[in-house]
């Protein structure tokens, strides 16, 4: 039982049990990711202090920065007016994409092509070892 | 035939055929309304300069102000390394929120309480008449 029953029992799930989640550099609210929880994944993000998912991928718990250390500090937590989206205001550690990119956003669509625009904080192959 | 046809090409959309859209202030970078589009609402944000969307409860392309007035102007498109969600940067006229908020995410969780942070921009009931 945790004191955000009330709260979390408000939010609305998709059929699939999932709302989906805006992650923000709290700082200079650049867009760093976006993913989607579950109901504990949500839990686990408002009393955990770390952002937390569901892996569609793995079907599972996913606590963001597990294997690479790239973790996600939990400084606010919206929702949005139909209560179906959550925004989370993040102090990021290192950077928020698998790519070793800081945001996900780093395709920007220009004059009819794509340009990359972010910024590369490390390299792939060094951090996600087998 | 539109110059993006191979951009959005390379975009996922759901088993809906819907992408999400995060919007984003292009000056400030608050986040102000999130929604999804389908394919022919990606390439009318591309090519009209308006963000517009599939709106799922009236089940048909929104141009989103077109019954309130308060348009997006579209300032940037960005997609993730998935190429399954769209950052859009806008600027925002009056509000995003059918609420009357600037933005939608004006709930904020604070100490296990829903605290209202946002700032309201005109009364809902003014602006949206039968």
């Amino acid at each position: 039982m945790s004191a955000y029953d009330s709260i979390i029992s408000s939010l609305k799930f998709d059929d699939k049990g999932l709302i989906p989640a805006i992650l923000q550099d709290h700082e200079n609210n650049e867009i760093l990711m976006f993913a989607f929880m579950h109901r504990e994944a949500v839990e686990k993000t408002l009393t955990s202090g770390l952002a937390t998912f569901f892996s569609r991928s793995r079907n599972k718990l996913w606590v963001k920065g597990e294997s690479s250390g790239h973790t996600q500090e939990v400084k606010a937590v919206y929702f949005d007016c139909d209560n179906d989206v959550l925004l989370v205001k993040i102090k990021q550690n290192v950077a928020a994409c698998h790519t070793g990119y800081r945001s996900c956003f780093f395709n920007k669509i220009e004059n009819g092509k794509v340009v990359t625009v972010g910024q590369k904080m490390f390299d792939e192959k060094d951090v996600y070892k087998k």
